[in-house]
This record gives structure tokens, sequence and C-alpha cells, in this order.
């Protein structure tokens, strides 16, 4: 029987998602608590991996197991076993023939900078600080290039594995709000996938664009020559949450609370 | 030469504002910058304190000192010996007679609710979270009862030493606003001045209110007999916030970045 999970984790404490030896994983979490709870070594898959440091709203994940505990409550089990910082937040019974992996169809990440005189506090966990404020319009506008089916190897770190680094970004929306009196930027950003570090990549340059420290002719000759050192870098992973996986099917549905 | 600093702290690992021995507090971090700073012991006075685990977007802080440091640069010049979960978002020259702690007119503080179906890894640390989801109508209504001057004697922790337990509440704004799949419930309590557990307590009352636990007959029950058992018990301190303090001056104006 295999059983669907959502998850919400602070990946600040985390080596991220995948398992590796010595080092604290999502994925080594649920699986420590899969075998206490069901008695045996239990496989969990996620729909893709974070990184170190990255959060998550709705990541999904899926399990095989045989337990009496009704689907909807495996919800609970888990909870009780879990540490803090990852919480499952629904469980149901997977569709027939449900793989979370190859089964994704769409995933929505979100970017999240603020601009203020130092550092926040209150903030600085689930953010980063820039030194300007952007300009919004500017922002839109390169975030408007990004859209659409390309060859994104200029936004893909060293040491991925993908086979092809053509992607389909379906939107990158810029969103601004304010709270305790600083400006809060947000970029979403939907696709069919995405390269190592794709997400973070295309932030630092969208938002160098909206600083005016860089341009949006640099987008057009990054995808032109697939090289790298063409875009600004690597935002900080702190500022980077999975916010939802897209199956094109309702997973959850009726197990709202 | 007087200075004010404006502050914000993550308040989840000092035991309050006030200096105490033995416990890490943040009025004893900024007397520690202090002394660094200038070379000799230095007392810094704050709006008002903060519990233990309260944070704050917007507290207000004077200390005395001689230093060639010019008034706007302090706040670097403290940041570079703060701890990160407390920074100096402003600092600048006080007016004259200017008093932190006596010339506060009003305070506002903002207690943040949420509902889910488990605790939410990323949110839990700034906000509580709620089993039901409120009803606002109620919340807005049992909010208004608490507008205007009262006696708020039911609405202090045992161990105030306040001469008077009549304060003015200006307002109590309830707000909704959806983030990362769930519903935040945010109370703005602004008044001339709070009792110790003031704002934690009516915000207790205000959301058992909303979640039909209780009833509005209760607060004007409290108001009549100043029993403290009257009402709801006192919300956690990690769901509160001090917004902001309002001196009916501006005291750091031309500072902005």
């Amino acid at each position: 029987m295999r059983y669907a999970l959502l998850l919400s984790y602070d990946g600040t404490h985390f080596c991220g998602w995948q398992v590796q030896k010595n080092a604290r994983t999502v994925q080594g979490e649920l699986e420590g608590a899969a075998e206490k709870l069901f008695g045996c070594k239990t496989k969990v898959a996620g729909s893709g991996r974070t990184d170190a440091g990255v959060h998550a709203l709705g990541q999904v994940c899926h399990l095989d197991a045989q337990t009496p505990v009704p689907p909807e409550r495996l919800r609970e089990a888990f909870n009780a076993l879990l540490p803090p910082d990852v919480r499952v937040l629904k469980s149901a019974a997977a569709p027939e023939g449900f793989d979370c992996t190859r089964g994704a169809k769409k995933k929505t990440y979100v970017y999240t900078a603020y601009s203020a005189p130092c550092e926040l506090p209150l903030f600085d966990r689930y953010a980063v600080r820039l030194k300007e404020k952007p300009d919004l319009g500017k922002m839109r506008s390169a975030a408007k290039l990004i859209e659409g089916e390309h060859d994104f190897k200029a936004f893909c770190a060293a040491g991925s594995s993908a086979k092809t680094s053509v992607r389909t970004v379906y939107s990158v929306s810029v969103s601004e709000r304010e709270e305790g009196g600083a400006a809060f930027y947000g970029l979403a950003v939907c696709g069919n996938g995405f390269l190592y570090n794709m997400v973070r990549i295309l932030a630092g340059e969208i938002f160098e664009i909206g600083c005016g420290r860089r341009r949006e002719t640099e987008i057009l000759r990054a995808f032109e020559t697939g090289r790298r050192e063409t875009l600004a870098k690597t935002m900080p992973a702190k500022g980077l949450k999975l916010l939802s996986v897209d199956y094109g099917v309702p997973l959850f549905c009726g197990t709202e609370e």
C-alpha cells in the first residue's frame, strides 16, 4: 500500500532533503520515523531534493507500508515521532500508480528578499536582505524573459546530473508587501522542473536587475551561450521555499480538518 | 549627550529585556556592546520591559555617552558588536529632555496566531497555532469592548508593581491573511501603556471568543470584578511582538537609508 504525505520543514538545521551519512536530513528523519512506526526499514521518496538550508511549505513524498493506521491518521503518527522542524501536514492513500518523483507535473518555489538598513532578526531566517530597494518594474520585465521553454544550462550550478537542461517555466511573478516596517519582495517561480540551483540563480539575476546592478540583456546572452558566468551569483538557500508540487490530480482532498 | 536607538530582536533566546544575573537579556547585550564601544559602563534604558520570548520590531531605548561617532553611525557601531538576534535599525541624537521610558505616549503590540492541522515549522517561531478557525466577526466585536479607558486589573498577571491598573486602549484591530496555505490572524493593540501580561491575556480572551469557547460577557464581568480568573489563560510569549513606540515626536527622521 502506497501513501502520500504533504510536508513542511524549516531547512535551517537540515543538510538538505537527501539521506547522507553523519548528516541530519529531512529524508533521514522521515525514514527514521517510518522505521519506528512500521517496524521495518522503509524508503521515503521525495518529489525532488531540496538543498541544505532550503525550506518547504508543501513538499510531497511517498512510502510503501503495511499498517493498520488509517491513511489520514498517518499524519499524526508521523508527527508524534518527528522533530518539530519537520511536520506532516496531510496524509492520504496514494492514487493507483502514483510516484511522487516521476509524477510531478509542476513545482512552485518562492524566493523572498527584503530591503532594510540592516538584517532584521525576525525575518532573516527565511529571507535575504537586499542592500537596495529593487525596482519592481525592472524585475517584472526580467521575469518575463525567463518564462517559457528555454535551455537553462546557464542557470545550473556545476555538478548537475540532469540529462537535458531544457525546462519550461510557466510563470515568474514578483510581489511586494510591507511587514514590520520593511519591504518584502517575493519571487514565485512555477515550472515543470528545475535544474540544480536554478531558482536561486535566476532569483539572483532578477534581484540584481531590479537593483540596477545588472541588465536584462545578460539573460538573453545566458540563453544563447549557456554559460553560468554570464549570470549573477546564486542567492543564499535560506530565502528559498518549495511552495507546492502539482500532480494534476488532487492528492489530499477530503483530509482537511 | 543622549542617543536614541530603534531596535528589533528575536526574543526566542532571550530571558526578556531586563538585565539579570546569569541570564541572556536584550538590555544585557546592549549594555555589553555599549561598554566595549564607549570604554565605560553605560546604562541602556528601554521604553519598557518585554518578557522572555517576546519579540520586538520597534523597541526604543536611550543611553548617555561621550563619543566621536556621529549619532546616525552608532547603528553600525552597535551592530558590529551585537549578536545577530538583536539589531539597531536606526540611531539618532535624542531630542532635548528625551526619556524613552517616561516619554512613551503610545505602544503598539501585535499578537499573531494561525490555524492549521499541526504546528507549521516555518511559522511556529513567531506565531501560535489555534486548533480551530476563529470567527473574525466575534473577535472584532470582543475587540471593541477592550477599546477605551478601563481598569484592566483583571487583565494583569500577579506580580505587577504598577500603581494604577487604569489604562487607555486606543484600538484593537483584527486582521487576517493567507500565507503558505495557512490562515494567519493578527491582533494589533495600541494603548497608552500595558500591565504585566496584559496583551497576552486579552489576546487569549479574544481568540477564545473567536473560537467559540468563551463569551463577550466575560470581558464585561472582568472589568466589573477585576478578577484575573474571569478570563482565558495567557497566550504564549512567542506570538507577541512589540511593533512600535510613539513619543509624539519623530525620533529618527532623516536617518533612513
